[in-house]
Order: C-alpha cells, then sequence, then structure tokens
C-alpha cells in the first residue's frame, strides 16, 4: 500500500510569500531564503513587514484566497485519490494553506503553523518540529507504507531521499544537476506516469 | 495542531460485511468476531464464502458502492476539514472502503488491504501491522500533533487511549460502561461540541 506525500508550493499551487507579495505590492515580501539564508532572521522579518503594514491573519488569507493552484493540480488530485492514498506535507503554515487546500478538495495536510494575537495579529511562527518533511514520511513508513514522495526544492531533498520512491517536480536545473538519482517530472502527464508505474511495480 | 483520527465503519458509514451480508442476501457472511472470536478464522472463512459464490473483488465493490455514508457523515467531514487535518483510521480494506471514501470526498485513509488474483478474486488478507490503528495515532503525535481519536468499539479502544482526546461515537452500552473515562457522542451534533471544545483548548 502507498501514501503519496507531496509537497505543496510549487508543486499545487504557487509560492505563497511571492503571491502575497505581488498581491499586496509589498516588494520587500518577496525576500526568501536565497537573500536571508537563516531561516528564523527571513521569518522574523516577514512577520515584522506584516506589522509594519498592519497587515492581520484575515488580510493575508483573503490575499491568499485570490490565488489559484496550478492549471491541472486539482484535476491531478482526483487522479490521485482513488489509486493512493495522499498526504501533503509543506513548510508552509496551516492558516496560510487554508484557503489553497479548500480549492484542493481538502487533502490532509502536515505542515507548521502560526500564533495569532486575539485582534488576528501574527506575533509568531512555530516549526512543527526540526526536519519535519523527513520525519513525516518515516513515520509514515513505520506504518508499513511505501511513501512515494514528490517535491522541487532543496528543503525536499531529504523527505525525497527518506522515500522508497522520490520523483522532482519541475525542479531548478542546479537540483536536477546535483540530484541525478530522482527522476525528474515536469508536469502532471510526466508525474501520472511514474507514480503510475511505481504503484503498479512496488 | 490537531489531527481527528477516526475509524470509518460505525462512525461514517455502516459495517461493511453486515451491508454486503444484505445486499448480497448471503446470510453467513454477516458472521462477526462475536460469532468466530479468532479473526483469521473469521477472515478465511469470509473469504471462501465470497469464493464458493463465485464473488469477485469487482461483485463486492459495486455491492459497496450502493451502500450509502451515514445521514450526516459528509456535511460532518465538510465541517470538520477546515478545522483540523482528518486522517480515517480503519481495519477494513483499501479496496473494500474505496466506493465509501469516494462518497466521504477522498480523506486520507490508513487501513489494510486484500491480495487479488488476475480474474479479480481475492486470495488473501494483508493486515498492515499488529495494532495498526494505536500505531499510526502514535506516529502521528510522533509528529507533534495532538492527536483527536473517534471510534466505536473495542478494536477502537488503543488507539482511543492513545490519542490527546479519546472520543466514542454510538458506543454500545457494555464498552461505554467499561470505558467510563472517555467522553461519549451518539450524533454528530455531539461530537462536533466535543472536537470544537477539544480544538479551543489544547
Amino acid at each position: 500500500m502507498h501514501i503519496v506525500c507531496s509537497d505543496l508550493e510549487g508543486v499545487f499551487v504557487p509560492e505563497i510569500w511571492i503571491g502575497v507579495a505581488e498581491k499586496t505590492g509589498i516588494k520587500e515580501l518577496r525576500l526568501t531564503t536565497r537573500d536571508i539564508s537563516d531561516y528564523d532572521i527571513l521569518m522574523k522579518k516577514r512577520l515584522a513587514i506584516l506589522d509594519k503594514h498592519n497587515l492581520k491573519m484575515q488580510d493575508i488569507q483573503e490575499v491568499i484566497e485570490s490565488l489559484d493552484p496550478f492549471e491541472g493540480a486539482v484535476e491531478f488530485l482526483d487522479w490521485l485519490r482513488p489509486r493512493s492514498q495522499v498526504i501533503i506535507i509543506s513548510d508552509t503554515f496551516t492558516q496560510f494553506a487554508g484557503p489553497l487546500m479548500k480549492k484542493l478538495g481538502w487533502p490532509t495536510l502536515i505542515c507548521n503553523s502560526l500564533s495569532l494575537n486575539k485582534d488576528g495579529s501574527i506575533i509568531d511562527y512555530n516549526i512543527r518540529q526540526k526536519d519535519g518533511k523527513q520525519k513525516a514520511v518515516l513515520s509514515l513508513k513505520n506504518l508499513n507504507y511505501q511513501i512515494i514522495a514528490v517535491g522541487d526544492s532543496y528543503n525536499d531533498i531529504t523527505m525525497l531521499k527518506a522515500a522508497d520512491t522520490g520523483i522532482l517536480f519541475r525542479p531548478p536545473d542546479n537540483i536536477k544537476n546535483e540530484f541525478k538519482e530522482l527522476p525528474v517530472s515536469y508536469n502532471y502527464d510526466e508525474l501520472k506516469k511514474i507514480i503510475r508505474k511505481t504503484l503498479e511495480t512496488t
């Protein structure tokens, strides 16, 4: 029996912070770990920017509600769910993901969370656990499932390696070249093909 | 962050074997662990009965497709999914559950499986692991989730006890009396009330 564990942003939906930056016009929110490599410093900066602009959780959620899953993502998940269990494993925050999960038909999501004040301002972020993606895959393997993991970037690699089958989806060239052992897909049809073959042979 | 881990049969859908017995008119399929306490002997007998009547996987699935979730089950899950992650944890078989999971909107399901011949006859059953329900809850707890578990019968008790909050749903009186420490619900409104309170206070 199989569980497909897939990353969210870059696989089914656009990068949420980039989307928020574009929709709000706040360019500083485009900062990523490529600009500030320390995730904690980056996140504290992002939360300070939201606070400066007096953006509360509900404002951000409204912005995120205006984002859409990638074309074909909903249909891909509709194809997948009768064939395998599916769990989305992401570094995003449950409150951010909500509006997008709704559009994807509420697949189970394992991710992080934000702490909110009563007035809806975001006061902190909580990482569920260190190496959360990898640990989720290892826990599900312990339940005697064969894990097929799908991801697009560096923070997915330990998860892809921990899985029985790890698949890259639209990775940047540097990641594709560094992890040549991982099969690569660039669209949902290619991803389906690899998953179908894995389900049939394992 | 929370995951609601719920049993399937007796909580969202009728007992599948009973349903199959009624729809096919094969009374012997009504046998349960109350009649034959050894689960392995019971399952082998059930598979022999299916074989005797020349019922293949597709026939059984057609029968199961004619079963429906309990009234209010779909609405309950629609209420729950935006509030908490949900995983169904069941002793049933993935091939049996399929048609019912479709009607429930494909929540993630952790369960067992059947081995099929190429002609679709059921040749054996595979228990994913011993104490599978309890182990699933313990694994998800290890991911730093608070677990709310819901079940109705003896085979749910270790899962309910392993969870942070265990809730009985429409239990028989003997179970309710034996496990007085577990909160009890008899309909989805009562279950919602307990879950809502748990989500707010933990």
